[in-house]
């Protein structure tokens, strides 16, 4: 038995059959509200989130380790009271969702502070479950210490060790971007740390030269890397201290922190129960409007597939950026709107101590599935005019079809005005541009800004030229 | 009677018939020349500059005198024996062309070295003639210390008359960017600087506000700004020194150094005498391949009437992309490449202090002259995400037409990325993208380098909300 229960709207009436409820409390889910609400002012609108947390800036983390951010308040951006008094949405923390009855338009919560389950109906639903971290078997022992860094609750269970037991020996697992972001962070905050990575090389997410001088960056900073070896298990006292991981190889390496970062899985459990069809990776499959297998429920942000829009074929992209770009556009489908979602580009950008890496579109590897005539064209420009105090090397690696000149793909490397450069890349992918378009665009040039020939127009011109 | 020539060539044989001629070794011109080679190696090439000098980025020379590029020699980009040895581009300095033959296919140079003429037949010819400052009478007179800048020449004068007069107060007359750009590189050189604008703002190549924050930033610095009265004349003791200028209200401003920034004109006295045809404000016309009026004739940069990409009227736009990009594609044409020239979406950025501004497309009353139904969207964002520290305010005018949502212009204005941001939407101009598109790419987000919501995104996507 279950108790049935409409949330009061606005106007009266029976408003049930209007309700848009949203499960998951994150970007996507608060964006799709958001979105709904600015699409349809009338609509009842409900988010569920089973955590006491909202809106939690995970990506802004490894800055309040670091010191940059001083403030760990400043990364929850918005309050429910924010979306309850400014946007007349309802949030409900605390309540887990259990189960999913597409068919009777019913979602079934745990209501985790009054210890009971709540059922409401919908008109349409979003699920905006997101990912886990992965952890492997590692957070199953009672070796204290040992974090993976996805939510809220995980953040703010290592601030709390981190302030009662003052560890000084970190040990973060995994060289992708989170891992090497999370190294920085403790590095910064004056601990030791050291990063074991298991294949040969950083930074997967992008190609190989840029791992390779992130390396340097990371090396000169005295962070500690080893390679060709994963993390097998670790030694201590359990419910008492770390001591040390052991890595496959054999070698140890003393630690009394350390931070997983092993890569993230869509939580689909959800919709998985309720029958709902998942794509490659158990995640949950979506159309063009971000529509599910079951009618009237759409997913968006870490827990949906998501189309690539320069290859037309689906991928994967857990990232703040397109959960809030997925979100929005679920919220605008959801609410009635008639925007399609255009895709993702994969466009990312970090930073590492001093120097930014940042991509969009296919890798190398997909590009190839893509073309049969793929180009990969490499260039060094500055971020000013040459003889400008101040002056940068730019790194550009472009890859385009050869045949036809088309745009497949960017990535930028340099200490100055790499993360907006990009941006014109992306631009481009979305117009599918070819390098020809790109070296003829006029881009703005002013000496301590700019060289003549931006990057952007110098990389695509040379790639035009080895057409 | 003249000596005809024909320079050596490679391949021997009636190479003559082979021969390109750039009259002007500025940017344009040398711009011009060296795409010609990349196109076609075996071309023979000639360069005609009048003055000793080449490859003088004017662009730069702000930030010679402001302290910021310690050595002048640096804006001389490339040599005539770089052209020489590595592009195997002849450049004849002092050669001032006199007379211009179409028909013929002569064009006559008087070598100022030697004190007589040359004349050389090309089988085409690219006018990279450029532009001249404008200066009134003021240059007319006897009395020192009056400078417009617009050539290395100029350049050169000034800062002989600073290192041997030590003027201590400046006046710059005209307040737009390059009158902006000079009084600052004075003041940093410790002078007491005054700008006097004959209107009654600044920056008359943006939107009010911008000039505006501009005046603020200028007049935190302790530059003076005086507006609404022209200078009508200037007092002081000829062929000796200067004293004081006096606006047509009556004030008197003193000063021992006077800067001009009253624009430029096109040079456009050769085409004219050669009868080729010249367009609104005596530009010498142009078709999208950049071919003059008279067959086999092209011209590029500052002399050039080039197409506005967004309106597609005539414009013209004498600054250092144009020229550079409008080179290029005379030199691809002139060589037999089929490319034509895009044109200019007049995108420009600028400094002042630490204040950036840049723009690219139609201005409002070029908006108004090609819609009926203009609409401006203003907005206000972050350059980083809004936690972290060193996030600045970035204020974003977006020109659009209210019924397609086509973008039609942007100006930006802030502390942090604010010249590679403009760049998104130049490539959005070139690809026709509406105000919807663009809130909808993919851009690159991470908190110490952008918001989640770039302000591009911030600024099209409320842009869209208002269609």
């Amino acid at each position: 038995m279950y108790k049935r229960e409409s949330m009061p709207v606005r106007n009266g009436g029976s408003m049930s059959q209007k309700r848009l409820v949203v499960v998951g409390g994150n970007a996507a889910g608060l964006a799709a509200a958001s979105q709904a609400r600015r699409r349809n002012p009338d609509l009842s609108i409900l988010v569920l989130e089973q955590s006491p947390f909202i809106s939690f800036s995970a990506c802004g983390f490894p800055y309040f380790l670091s010191g940059d951010i001083p403030d760990f308040n400043s990364l929850f951006i918005r309050s429910p009271e924010f979306f309850r008094r400014e946007r007349k949405i309802e949030v409900l923390t605390r309540h887990r969702v259990v189960s999913l009855d597409p068919s009777a338009h019913l979602v079934t919560a745990h209501d985790q502070e009054k210890g009971e389950e709540r059922t409401f109906d919908y008109e349409r639903l979003i699920l905006a479950t997101g990912a886990r971290a992965l952890s492997g078997d590692f957070l199953k022992g009672s070796l204290p210490g040992i974090f993976a860094i996805r939510r809220a609750e995980n953040a703010l269970a290592l601030v709390g060790f981190l302030l009662a037991r003052k560890p000084s020996r970190a040990l973060v697992v995994g060289g992708s971007l989170l891992g090497l972001e999370m190294a920085e962070g403790l590095r910064k905050r004056g601990m030791e740390v050291t990063l074991a990575e298991r294949s040969t090389r950083l930074l997967p997410e992008f190609s190989e030269p840029f791992g390779e001088e992130v390396k340097k960056e990371m090396m000169r900073r005295g962070i500690q890397i080893t390679f060709s070896s994963a993390v097998s298990s670790f030694t201590g006292e359990p419910e008492s201290s770390l001591r040390e991981a052991v890595l496959e190889d054999g070698r140890r390496l003393p630690c009394d922190l350390v931070v997983l970062a092993l890569g993230v899985a869509p939580d689909a459990d959800l919709a998985q129960k309720a029958g709902i069809a998942l794509g490659v990776g158990e995640v949950v499959a979506t159309d063009r409007f971000l529509r599910t297998s079951a009618s009237h429920i759409y997913a968006a942000g870490d827990c949906a597939a998501l189309n690539n829009l320069v290859s037309g074929r689906e991928t994967y992209f857990p990232r703040g950026t397109s959960a809030n770009r997925s979100g929005r556009a679920a919220g605008e489908a959801a609410a009635g709107g008639e925007a399609d979602f255009p895709g993702v580009a994969r466009t990312m950008a970090a930073r590492f101590f001093d120097l930014t890496v940042a991509r969009t579109g296919l890798d190398e590897k997909e590009a190839r599935d893509f073309t049969s005539s793929l180009k990969v064209t490499d260039s060094r420009s500055r971020s000013r005019a040459g003889y400008f105090p101040g002056s940068e090397p730019v790194f550009t690696r472009v890859l385009f079809d050869g045949k036809s000149g088309l745009l497949l793909g960017a990535e930028m490397m340099g200490r100055e005005g790499i993360a907006t450069r990009i941006n014109t890349y992306a631009a481009a992918l979305s117009a599918r541009m070819t390098v020809d378009d790109l070296s003829r665009l006029d881009l703005a040039y002013s000496p301590p800004l700019s060289p003549l020939w931006d990057p952007v127009l110098q990389s695509s011109g040379l790639a035009a030229l080895e057409k």
